[in-house]
């Protein structure tokens, strides 16, 4: 192997090595503030609570959360500044995943390798749930060790999750089923279903910690590219992976007739296009230097993953 | 008609005519807050907007907003520093009446005397409409005047609106329906699911205006027992309106076994329960004298409101 291989080889291990612990110590690190801030399954409303309570600890890989995190390394600061807005854009994910669930939306019965929350719980209780958990989150934001970032953090994640990015991305993809898809809508859509989110996790990790402007505007920036990355690997997984792999029933993007990038682009394209925007995200991190190692680190394991 | 009956009924009078005025003021306010603040239905997702707008402006009473404007006063505060939460707590109401009028939940086709959100636009539609009017709600607060009262703020509204809230009081309803009832249960139903937000939106217009803790708690406490007279008022009213004074379908709640006051207590009973409340109400009013008089007047027209 030529020495240039060798390095690269080098340095991929370490990057997956590093993406790999980094997600398995924010997981239990998140956990346990979740365990601790969300209502006991025992504090009335008792069902409501346990519902909540089903889908947050369903197994998710807590992606948004390390990208809180991680973000938050990248400009200096703590974990510990940065835990409630981890906490807060994994409850908004959750809370979206259950309402997407519902059979009035794309109706699945499975998620994360277990019945959903409406399926368990029921369809009245559900949609609860989810509002109860969106609601949860902004409280969970007040309750950051920095209360002058309270606002900016509030303003950050509510734009990321609302009318104009999540919820706006899955009226969108409402809006396209069934419809002929242009490459131009496969990614209005998935900039505002997926990778709103996602910038608003990586912004939300700066601003968490008071970082300067410049800094949360540069992390945004890697978190759209990263996002929309993520999603076209998604789509490339619905196709290729297994149910017990995925946690979900496979093909189901293609059955609804959804627009995605695959269905656009070709598998190969898609998967190029993948790596273009990842490369342009890495390239918002330059100005970070080795404090954002881990945020590349997560972002090539985005990039990698196998479910 | 002895002296103390004649000034009795000249101060009632006063009071309607007060309440009056204030509740068609602070209307205009705050509709024209929310036009500018909320996205034109041109804006894309423009179903997405259209479905917000169609249901934020159907011609409700904004009671809510019209109490944070209220208690602003009462602790001499300005309208405009109120204005974002006053537009946030109708924002978080109208999105409550969306999901409770779901098939899943209420099934309610009319609403305000026009059809109900998901039978213009669709069930998932008015899931994501619901989703993106809370959502929406946390970005207004972030808009008030005064930035060092936005944690605050986002605190109080997540309380009075989620699982511990309005969210949990619904949940109970639901969970009620069918059963049979208890005074204990009635009250801790109506306390969470319409006290809450009450309780919330009186203690917000405080916030807004940073008054002292003391006045936030007094003016709360306020709208816990107001809110909770508001409650019994509009199932004794449900029972004895007809179907255009109340712009929606009266005897539902009869129907559907909801556990309300009058099916409790009886007509008679919850009448003078909605008054001694509303006494105690007032009771929290004396530490601000005159300036709450708007408060007070509100007070009243929610005891003798016809729909």
């Amino acid at each position: 192997m030529p020495e240039s291989q060798q390095s690269r080889a080098a340095s991929s291990e370490k990057h997956a090595a590093l993406a790999k612990s980094f997600l398995e110590n924010s997981r239990q690190f998140v956990d346990k503030k979740l365990d601790g801030w969300l209502p006991a399954a025992t504090t009335p409303p008792e069902t409501l609570h346990q519902a909540m309570r089903y889908s947050v600890f369903a197994g998710g890989k807590r992606l948004r959360p390390a990208l809180v995190l991680a973000a938050a390394e990248a400009v200096g600061g703590s974990r510990e500044d940065a835990a409630a807005a981890a906490c807060a854009v994994e409850l908004i994910h959750t809370y979206s995943l259950i309402h997407d669930d519902l059979p009035a939306m794309d109706d699945d019965d499975l998620r994360r390798g277990r019945p959903t929350c409406h399926k368990v719980y029921g369809e009245a209780q559900a949609i609860l749930a989810g509002d109860g958990l969106l609601t949860y989150a902004f409280e969970v934001l007040t309750l950051s060790l920095r209360q002058g970032a309270v606002a900016g953090l509030v303003r950050a994640v509510a734009q990321g999750a609302g009318c104009q990015g999540m919820v706006g991305g899955q009226m969108l993809d409402l809006a396209a089923e069934g419809r002929p898809a242009t490459e131009e809508l496969v990614r209005s859509i998935h900039a505002w279903k997926t990778a709103a989110l996602i910038a608003a996790s990586c912004e939300a990790g700066a601003l968490a910690c008071q970082a300067a402007p410049s800094q949360c505007e540069a992390l945004k920036t890697y978190g759209q590219y990263i996002g929309l990355a993520f999603q076209i690997i998604d789509d490339i997984l619905d196709i290729t992976s297994s149910p017990e792999a995925l946690g979900k029933t496979p093909g189901k993007d293609v059955r609804a007739g959804k627009a995605t990038f695959p269905a656009v682009l070709g598998m190969e394209k898609a998967r190029a296009e993948a790596e273009r925007l990842a490369e342009r995200a890495f390239g918002a991190l330059r100005p970070f230097g080795a404090q954002a190692q881990t945020l590349e680190a997560l972002g090539r394991f985005v990039l990698s993953r196998q479910s």
